[in-house]
């Protein structure tokens, strides 16, 4: 048999002992455990980020992977913990809109934990992560139903990040997702709802800079030449030869991207 | 059976082969080995940095786990290797005092690590990570019994780095033991010494600033407002509401901070 | 059975979802690997400083070992993915000179991957990492056999970057291959072919700094002496007593170094 599946996104950066402090919890609980790293470098309380993260990551994972999303600015208030079961997958995170991305897309059950037996003892108020995440979602992945963790809610926040708004008869509005290590700026344009861009004029705005070539792959265009390609992910990122369009551009995750049609 | 589970932390960094070598190393002997990364980035030659790290991680993990200690300036010299029993755990580093924070709290039985046998030959004079740790590590976590790998000894380094001194009828001087990842200033405190500063009045001095409010959790204050809280590891740590702490204070690690109470 | 072992050497980094995506589609297709990762920190595009990371960890890695090495600016393009059989040992990556360190060394047979029935489909234009060399070097970790992915090739990619230049009687010109985490200076004058190096009077020219000392240690020489060094990797290096010698000497990656030895 198959051993469990137990991915980790955090805020927690790799210089201190807080990821060591849960993957020691989590191999008490569930030796057999296989973690592994989404990434720690989610910047400090950056919830969407995170909820980008995992949200892009989940979908490769075999059914029944554990994913723990820790980003928990709110640690020790009255922030409730949840336990989701979607696309046959689990994660467990703090209710402030970490899951948020894969739950405004999946079918998605959603349970408050507050069962306590499964918690690591005493509870600290500084983190969680190591006492109420790890040590729930080495439970699940032991084996333990979700339905022991918590009853189902519905009242999760629901943020709304995630796609970009109408402003014209040929405008949307969207904004930057993320930066990434390469320079490339990852927006909210899905190829879902904009299906025939690469057969279209196109215009897309970021501050003062303007792109309207669509490029097939990263080496297509010139050193220095400004493009935008469909990524990995199915977003439309703006991307430069040879360096690094965020450089480029100048821009920052969250900051506004304008695209035109026509 | 549970698969034995290895830990490492060092000074290594993660953009050189360096930790991907021990691995080999490591899994060449023990195939069935899980390899836990508690740090990589502690700073170069950190030898306090690392012995706080493992004494912070180790207390999470189940007995029988091997942690590979490596922050080793002295590589190549007379240094000794040493392999600690404690806890119901193991733990192979140098002789340096990269252990020390266990040691000084735990019973602890120490043998010099002797037995060439289970060293990786030829050993270099500038990777002891690869050709001794690793390699010794890796024969504890498959089965061979400490024993065998070298005498009991007395004479290990003791270092003292760790508790603050008394300085006065109200007043202790203590140090910064780290400045995590998110700017919290984490000092020498410790929770088991000092049990009633909840209930008490107290100021702490880092350099020219003061703080004298103890808050339960990282989100009570308000932005920019700096307090004193009992962290995850029950030091007691400097931060401040959505900010980095230790940039508001400009502080760095081993800085000295004094406690006064009342 | 030992479950079988795949490492991953990329430029990815770790504060994206690519390694997390990378690591799933392996998991899926073969849920008993255990994955090491030798480094995602290689810089933006640096072919050969990965080519040089993988040629100094494979050999510490058992037989069987699949490693993945994805640094890969020309995804999308016509350039092909290999998978090579050297040193018991399987690799897979791009053609573009990421194995030419290890093939140069070891007697290798590489074939065109481009059976595609073990690809991840649809096969996206630029996360071949993700669609291409996960799952392929994922099913043979699981046991395919090589010859399945496709035709033995001449034909690859033979970059030249590894070995010093005999300038004059007594010269040679090399280069820097790596400044490490800890500053040391790797160059490529290998001690294969300088074996008596010790025994000789020498001087290892960087830009207008001279070093002519030998070092059996790094803590050998005073703060601040430059010296040279046989690495772990039996590579001459360049380091400095309790400091970084790439800052001291203020040099980079692929710049010159000038050995005489008299």
């Amino acid at each position: 048999m198959a051993k469990p599946i137990l991915t980790l996104t955090t805020d927690f950066g790799v210089s201190d002992h807080y990821v060591g402090a849960m993957k020691g919890v989590i191999l008490s609980v569930c030796p057999q455990a296989q973690i592994v790293d989404i990434s720690h470098e989610v910047k400090p309380f950056g919830i969407s980020e995170g909820a980008y993260l995992i949200a892009q990551a989940y979908r490769y994972y075999p059914a029944r992977t554990v994913h723990v999303v820790v980003v928990d600015p709110g640690v020790g208030t009255s922030r409730r913990p949840i336990l989701m079961e979607a696309a046959g997958q689990r994660f467990v995170a703090p209710d402030n809109g970490a899951l948020a991305m894969i739950y405004s897309r999946e079918t998605a059950k959603i349970r408050l934990i507050s069962n306590e037996k499964y918690f690591r003892q005493p509870v600290s108020r500084t983190f969680h992560g190591r006492d109420i995440f790890a040590p729930v979602a080495a439970h699940v992945a032991a084996g333990v139903p979700p339905a022991r963790m918590g009853k189902l809610i519905q009242d999760y926040l629901r943020p709304v990040f995630e796609k970009p708004q109408r402003t014209g008869k040929r405008t949307w509005m969207g904004r930057i997702l993320k930066i990434d290590r390469f320079g490339n700026i990852i927006t909210n344009f899905h190829a879902g709802e904009f299906p025939d861009l690469d057969q279209r004029n196109f215009s897309l705005a970021l501050g003062p800079r303007e792109v309207s070539v669509m490029a097939r792959n990263y080496a297509q265009c010139g050193p220095g030449e400004l493009f935008a390609i469909w990524g990995s992910s199915e977003y439309l990122e703006v991307s430069i030869g040879q360096g690094s369009a965020a450089r480029e551009v100048g821009c920052e995750s969250g900051a506004a991207v304008e695209l035109t049609v026509w």
